[in-house]
C-alpha cells in the first residue's frame, strides 16, 4: 500500500532543510567532482550536476527523501495502470505509448498498450501510402506539406520535436514532407500559415482529443472555407486525431482517423498519435519508432532506486531541494542546439501545467512552493539576451544545460581556428563554469558573484533517440517532482475558468466588470 | 542638479513598504475602477490597471516616490544627452533615433539626431534601389529576400517586429521583401535558413556593432562560402550595419554600409539602423518611418510628471510596487496577437538584460530586488500551456496582456455565432476578470484563488505606429525601473565572463575543471 503524503510531513525533509547552504559551489567545483557528479541516460545522453548545489550528504538525504516519498514506487504503479489521476478518476499512460514496463494494462477489456501500438501502425501504413502516392490530395497532386491544427498539446510538443529533428531528417535522407503548426484562435495565424502553402499538395491534421477544442474546430472551419475557395474537397485533405468517443471519430469529413485516449494528458501526448502523425509523416513511421525507442529506455531507467542511477529522479530532488530549501522560484532550460529551439517553450507547458498547482491530491493546501516557472532559449542566443540576469540579478535561477558534440546538418566553416559547432560547445562549457564560479573584480560591475547552479545533458548527436530519451527525462522529472509535493500532476483544472467566462462574454450574459473589459473589444 | 539614490533611502519607499496588502483585488474589481484605472498611450493605444492590486493610497505614494527620485528629470537629462551609461561613459540616445524632445545632442562636433536620420535616409534610399531592381544579385536577379545575420539586440527586435509588422504589410500591400534571420552560433541555423533561400535573390545584412561579435563573424563566413559555391558575389549580396569605427565600416566586401553608434544599446537597437535596413528592406521606409513615429509619440507621453498622465511610468512604478513590496520575482507578457510571437523574448532581453543587476550606478551591492525574470507566448496558446500555474500555482506572477480589436489580415471565420477575432478578444477579457476575481468551488481542485494581478495594453489594430509606441512604453518602462532601482540599464558587463573562459577554451589554455567539461565535447 502507497502512502501519498505532503512533503513537510517527511522526516527526511526536515533533515534537508537543516542542509541549507552547506555547498559553496566555487570551491567545490573541480575536475574530480565533473568526473563523478555523472549519471549515463538513455539513448547514449548522459546527466551531469557537479555544478548543483549538493555533497554527499545532501544526495544521502536526498536519496532518503526519494525513499521515504516512495517515489519509485508511486511510478511502478502508474506503470501499472493505476488511477493516479484521481481527480479526473484516469490511469497515466504516456509512458506505456513507448512500450511496457509494468504489467498489462486493460481498461474495459482493452489492452491499451496494443491499442496504442495498432494506432501507431494504421499512422504507419496511411503515412507509407501518401509518401508512396497512393493517397494523394484532391486534384491527384502528392502531399508535400503536412500542417497540424492543434492547440497546447496538440502543439506544443509536437512543433517542438518536428523542429529538433528536421535538420537530421534532411541530412539523413528520411525527410518526407515540410510540416507547419496552426494553433492561435487568432485567424492572423492561420491567415498566414494557409498562405505559405501550395494547398492542393496540403494534408492537414485534425487534432482534438475532446474533439471541442474551441480554437481547434475555429480553425478547421476557417482552413476547410480556403481550401473549398481553392477547388479542393476538404474531406481529401484533412485527418483526424482524436479520442475515439469524440464527435470526430469515424467521421466521413476526413481521410482517416487515428486514435488518442483520457489515459495520455495533452502535454504528453507527443508519444501518442497526437505526435505519431505529423512526425510519422514528416520523417518516416521510422524515425517515430526510434523516437520512441528512446523515450521507452529512458523510462526503463527511471525505474532505478539509487538515485546517482537514476537521472530523472536525482534531477527531480535537486530540483525539489533548490525550489523548497533555497527557495529559487524559476528554472531556465538552455538548450546549445538550434534545433531545440521551441523545446523550452514545450517543457515551460509541460512542467508548469503539470505542477503549477497549490492543492495536493486530496485538494487541501500545500504549505510549501510546488511548480516554479520555467523559461528559456536557446544557446548561445540567450547568451546575448537574459543571461545578464541570471549572473548578475538579484535572484538566483537554476539553469538546465543541453547540448551535443555534433551539429545535425554538419555544414560548418572554420573561423579564427575553429568551427561553429566547437564554439557552440566552447560557450556551453564556459557558462557552466562562469555561473558556478563566478570572478572577482575590483570592478563591482565586473564582478560575478558566482554560485549559480546548473545541470548539463549532454550527447553525441541530437537523433530520434536522443530526442525521445530527452523528453522522457524531463517528463519523468515532472512526474517525480508531483510525487514529491504530492500533487496530482495530471489534471489542469486551473484552464477551466477562463473558458467559463469566455463563454459568458460571447454570449453576452456578462456582469458588469466583464462587461467593461468586454466594452474595450467591441464585444 | 539630479540626486542618484538607492530606493531604500527614500521616504517615500517606506511608506509605500507600509501599504503592503492593502488592496484585495477580487474585492474592488467593478466596472467604475475598470473605466477610471485607465491611461490614454500614444498612437491611440490605452493602458488600463483597474486589475492591479493598487488603489488611491498606493498610487500618491508611487507618485511621491517618482517625485523624490526625480524620475521625470533624470528621463530629460538622458534626452538631453547627459552620460546616463556612466560605467561605458556613453550618452543614452534610442529616443533621438525616434526623434527629438531635449536639446541637441552633439558629440564631437557631430549633432546625433542628424546622423540617426542621415543615415535612415541612406536606407530608404537604398531600399528603394533594390525594390526598384536598380540594385540587384551577382546575377541580376531581383532581390526577393532579405536574411539579418546578427545576434541578441541585432536578431531579438528586429526580428519581433518583422513578425509583427508581416501580415499587416501583406494586407496593406506593402510587403516589399521576405525577412529571415540567422542568429545562432549553432551552424544548423545557418544551415536551414539558407537552405530555404533562392540564394541568387536573396541580399544578406551582415549587423555587428564592434564588428567583432563571435557569432556573427562565424555567420559571415558561412554565408559567403554557400554564395560563393553557388556561383554568386558575396559582395553584391551583403550589406552591413555597423559603427563608423568599426572594422566592416567602408568595406569593399559590402553592397553598402550604415552606421549606428555607441549611444544606441544593441537591445534598443531596433529604431536604429539595425532595425531600419531590413524593416525598410521588408515593408518600405514608410513603414519604418511610420514606426518610429510612434515611438517618438510615446517617449513625449514619458515626459509627463503626473503618473496617471504617463503610462510607462505608472506601469514601471507599479511593478516595482509588485517587486519590491509584494515580493514577486518574475512577470508574464501575454499579446494575445500571434504577430506579437516573439515580442516577449524581445522584451525578455531588453528587461532583463537592462535590470537585471545586483550593483547600483556607483557600483555597491544593493538591498533590494532589481529585474525580475520575464517570459511569455501569445493567448490563447499560453491558455492551454502555462496559465494553469498562473492560475492555481503557488507563487504570484504579474501579467501584463496586450490586446487588438481587429486581426491584421481581416480573413476570419464565423463559427458558433462569433469570428475567430471575437473568440481571442472574448478570452482575453475573460482571463484578466478569471485572474483577478478567482472562483469559489466547493471541489478546492476547482478552486481558483484570485487575486492574480494584470494590466492590459489595448489598440484599434496593430499597425506599424502602434507597434513603435509599444516598443516605446516598454522600453521607458525598463528605464523608470532602473532608475528607480539606481541601476545603470544600459551597460551588459555580466556577459563578459563567458566571453572570456570561451577564448580559453578554445584557446586550450584551460584550467582542470574548464578541461573536464571540454572533454565532454572533445574540446
Amino acid at each position: 500500500m502507497i502512502n501519498w503524503s505532503n512533503l513537510d510531513t517527511l522526516t527526511s525533509y526536515r533533515k534537508l532543510l537543516s542542509l541549507k547552504g552547506q555547498v559553496s559551489l566555487s570551491a567545490v567545483l573541480d575536475a574530480a567532482r565533473v568526473a563523478s557528479y555523472e549519471v549515463p541516460m538513455a539513448a547514449g545522453l548522459s546527466y551531469n550536476y557537479a555544478a548543483k548545489e549538493v555533497n554527499e550528504q545532501i544526495l544521502s538525504v536526498l536519496q532518503e527523501l526519494a525513499g521515504e516519498q516512495e517515489l519509485v514506487a508511486k511510478y511502478r504503479a502508474l506503470l501499472d495502470g493505476e488511477v493516479i489521476n484521481t481527480g479526473e478518476g484516469r490511469k497515466v499512460l504516456h509512458q506505456l505509448a513507448r512500450g511496457q514496463l509494468g504489467k498489462d494494462v486493460v481498461h474495459e477489456g482493452k489492452n491499451l498498450r496494443s491499442f496504442y501500438e495498432g494506432e501507431r501502425a494504421k499512422i504507419a501504413e496511411f503515412a507509407d501510402k501518401v509518401h508512396s502516392g497512393k493517397v494523394t490530395g484532391s486534384k491527384g497532386d502528392r502531399f508535400a506539406t503536412v500542417v497540424q491544427i492543434g492547440i497546447g498539446g496538440s502543439d506544443l510538443g509536437p512543433r517542438a520535436m518536428y523542429l529538433a529533428l528536421n535538420e537530421w531528417a534532411v541530412k539523413s535522407g528520411v525527410k518526407k514532407m515540410d510540416a507547419k503548426f496552426i494553433s492561435n484562435v487568432d485567424p492572423d495565424d492561420a491567415t498566414a500559415v494557409v498562405a505559405s502553402c501550395e494547398l492542393s499538395k496540403t494534408l492537414f491534421i485534425l487534432v482534438s482529443k475532446s474533439g471541442t477544442t474551441q480554437e481547434t474546430l475555429a480553425n478547421e472551419l476557417f482552413v476547410k472555407d480556403v481550401l473549398k475557395k481553392a477547388g479542393l474537397d476538404p474531406a481529401r485533405h484533412m485527418i483526424a486525431v482524436t479520442s475515439e468517443t469524440s464527435p470526430l471519430a469515424n467521421n466521413p469529413g476526413y481521410l482517416a482517423s487515428f486514435y488518442m485516449d483520457d489515459f495520455i494528458g495533452g502535454r504528453y501526448s507527443t508519444s501518442s498519435a497526437v505526435g505519431g502523425a505529423v512526425l510519422s509523416l514528416a520523417f518516416g513511421p521510422e524515425a517515430f519508432a526510434e523516437f520512441l525507442a528512446g523515450g521507452a529506455a529512458a523510462d526503463k531507467t527511471a525505474l532505478e532506486g539509487d538515485i546517482r542511477k537514476n537521472p530523472a529522479l536525482l534531477d527531480a530532488l535537486i530540483g525539489v531541494y533548490e525550489r523548497n530549501v533555497l527557495g529559487y522560484p524559476a528554472t531556465a532550460i538552455l538548450p546549445y542546439s538550434q534545433a531545440l529551439s521551441r523545446f523550452p517553450a514545450h517543457l515551460q507547458q509541460a512542467d508548469m501545467e503539470s505542477n503549477g498547482k497549490r492543492v495536493n491530491r486530496s485538494g487541501e493546501a500545500v504549505g510549501y512552493a510546488t511548480g516554479p516557472v520555467i523559461f528559456g532559449e536557446p544557446g548561445t542566443n540567450g547568451q546575448h539576451s537574459f543571461y545578464q540576469l541570471l549572473h548578475q540579478g538579484t535572484d538566483i535561477v537554476p539553469l538546465q544545460f543541453v547540448g551535443f558534440v555534433e551539429s545535425q546538418a554538419g555544414l560548418d566553416v572554420t573561423v579564427d581556428g575553429s568551427t561553429s559547432q566547437k564554439k557552440l560547445c566552447a560557450n556551453l562549457v564556459a557558462q557552466i563554469v562562469a555561473f558556478a564560479r563566478g570572478k572577482s573584480d575590483s570592478n563591482p560591475n565586473k564582478h560575478f558573484p558566482g554560485g549559480r547552479p546548473s545541470s548539463l545533458i549532454r550527447g553525441k548527436s541530437l537523433t530520434p533517440a536522443a530526442l525521445g530519451a530527452l523528453l522522457a527525462h524531463f517528463e519523468n522529472k515532472i512526474m517525480f517532482q508531483g510525487f514529491v509535493w504530492n500533487l496530482n500532476s495530471f489534471d489542469q483544472e486551473g484552464v477551466q475558468l477562463g473558458k467559463v467566462l469566455t463563454k459568458q462574454v460571447l454570449s453576452g450574459d456578462m456582469d458588469g466588470t466583464l462587461k467593461a473589459y468586454a466594452s474595450f473589444f467591441g464585444l
